[in-house]
């Protein structure tokens, strides 16, 4: 049977034309893009188209500001750390958001262990960071601001050119974690003023473990990873050139296909809020609801467990999330439903719906039937929801 | 016409296999396996396959040791600064060698510019490492020891057992960069003693820009990156499923395979080093006599410049290089060159030429051919060539 994906941002598919570039480019057998001959300059070359099409996905006008990485852990953890080590001669004081991905968080984390300082500013009840905030908190040993684009699990956007425009006049350098973002939504790094933009090729249909790290010139920052003269000096390693080359042609379709896939998501997103109070009642629907990633819907279900809810739909083939895959081994409740002021059981009961291009109304359809049955049957087993019946 | 490729070091073709491999995996359209459905629970299985194939190629007991890299440089930079900053509170004293590869050399001077301290310990003319010079480089602090398992230039394989036992002893974290050695020549980190060993697919065929660290439980080290609880909670980040699933096929080959790759690729190069000789004259053969892998012969010529004669080999189709990829846009002279007594001009005068199994006996014929009249042409036009035969 077929299984309906409504967990794209755990892994869109990849699409048909990544495919082909791939397995062309496998069958091709491309040489090492740093080799000083035939071989390695028809790597080379493959490699530079990529970096084109990826750059002009996120209308940055110098290709080599473009740093290609494994994905977008790596890309927010040479943001973040490289210009933490890069920057610590002047300051180890760095100002984040309540709700970043754990990418950003632990990165924060493990230079909190190497006596850095971070302030994390909160957000609204929408998930939303006020700029006047992050202004606040910047003291004179601020080094880096780092403030995602969307996040992951609420699907709020947030107020960035505003940030950086912050950011710029206090000469601090600026991150965005635009890893759910760039591909899904327009991103323009010049018109928005960013220093550091993460990101990653599946977000856009391309293949998992690779992404990019958009560095503005003249940003200063060390790389992770040192060695080979790589990446503009900037990430060493041969590079992945398969994957790579998935996903230069992955940016150029979604440059291509934006507005469509958004429209086709948005209608698929309005649907599912509008038609869930005539399946389930007592939900609370988290983010923002204007400035939000137009695939995502974030449902905080009363009274169960968004972990069995996971459970029952995918025995029905159907693919949802609790909240993003990189975390899901983990116990706790989310810290992003905490900040925007959901209690603990509340946060324990949601689930995530991604949507994709290739999914349909009759999916929705299907999903809200299934999901009618599951709370059903975990509600009638539920402690909690037999007591909130009763008073 | 076909292009000869001498430069195996730099990229190693895809075997059919893996390619078919990897074709399936991008057909299949795999999932996140960090994804708590039936989407992610095909993938999770598919890398634990891959990771199966990947510890029996280096006889790890337990496969969780090994935490899959985007290649060769990450795993390094894991290792070496995950050790660094992990045990920082121990000490900050790390003891290598004098030719080890740039991602090592560069990771090193990555932590002394945070205060961190660095023996290198020197090699015979052979590019060998004096485990007693090891031993001797220990102090009170030391945290590391990170001794390459083969060199990349001259080929040169290192005492590493020998060392292992003397780090085991002094309990001092052993590290062995082992890129260019797994699944080219064997490796047993059960029997060798190594706590942490760098490797690289694609040295065995598979794609580039995926690798591994094996990491022996119970050895302290740092993410780098941080995030996810991915691979063991010791490297975040959604995995390149593609490049390991082509990785694990790989190293299922590399094992099956080895000696009778082993057997060809000695034969070419005992017969490169047998003819050379009707070929050209005054010149020196780097690297170990007998310590050394299979594939690489490093050849100094006398009066003229490498990056020439790679220049006038790729005009006849022919790959070689001056050294490794990763080096390649540096131009400095080679530090291990330097490092086992070579001269400046000597060094700037060497050629590597590096055997893969889709090499033939008439590829040596017509790499010696060409190298002939290639150097002739060039001590023609030399300088120092002239002054000698004056002299």
């Amino acid at each position: 049977m077929k299984i309906i994906n409504l967990d794209h941002i755990s892994a869109n598919p990849l699409l048909p034309e990544v495919q082909e570039a791939m397995i062309e480019a496998i069958k091709k057998n491309y040489g090492n893009p740093s080799s000083q001959h035939k071989i390695g300059d028809q790597a080379a070359e493959v490699l530079d188209k990529a970096r084109e099409s990826v750059a002009k996905l996120i209308n940055c006008a110098v290709p080599n500001e473009v740093v290609f990485t494994s994905g977008g852990t790596e890309s927010v953890n040479l943001a973040i750390k490289g210009v933490a080590f890069g920057n610590a001669s002047k300051g180890k004081h760095i100002v984040t958001s309540n709700i970043e991905h754990n990418a950003v968080l632990r990165s924060l984390r493990r230079l909190k262990m190497m006596d850095y300082h971070v302030t994390s500013v909160p957000v609204d009840e929408y998930g939303r960071v006020n700029p006047d905030a992050v202004a606040k908190a910047i003291q004179d040993d601020t080094i880096l601001v780092s403030i995602m684009h969307s996040n992951n699990e609420i699907g709020t956007i947030e107020p960035i050119k505003e940030i950086a425009q912050i950011t710029k006049e206090k000469k601090v350098i600026f991150h965005t974690d635009a890893v759910d973002s760039v591909g899904l939504v327009p991103i323009d790094v010049q018109d928005m003023g960013i220093d550091l933009l993460s990101f990653a090729s599946n977000t856009f249909y391309g293949p998992t473990g690779v992404g990019g790290l958009y560095i503005r010139r003249g940003t200063k920052i060390w790389p992770l990873l040192d060695g080979g003269v790589q990446e503009n000096n900037k990430r060493a390693g041969a590079e992945n050139l398969i994957g790579i080359i998935g996903m230069g042609v992955a940016a150029d379709l979604a440059q291509r296909d934006m507005d469509s896939r958004i429209s086709q998501v948005k209608k698929l997103r309005e649907r599912l809020l509008k038609e869930l109070p005539n399946y389930i009642e007592e939900y609370y629907i988290n983010g923002h609801p204007e400035h939000s990633l137009p695939n995502l819907v974030s449902v905080s279900i009363k009274y169960i467990e968004g972990e069995s809810v996971v459970l029952m739909l995918d025995e029905e083939n159907i693919a949802v999330s609790t909240r993003s895959a990189c975390a899901a081994g983990a116990l706790q409740a989310s810290h992003v439903l905490l900040s925007i002021g959901r209690d603990f059981a509340d946060a324990q009961g949601t689930m995530v719906v991604t949507f994709g291009v290739d999914n349909t109304e009759e999916d929705v359809t299907r999903f809200l039937t299934v999901l009618k049955d599951a709370v059903k049957t975990l509600r009638d087993i539920s402690p909690l929801y037999k007591k909130a019946a009763e008073a």
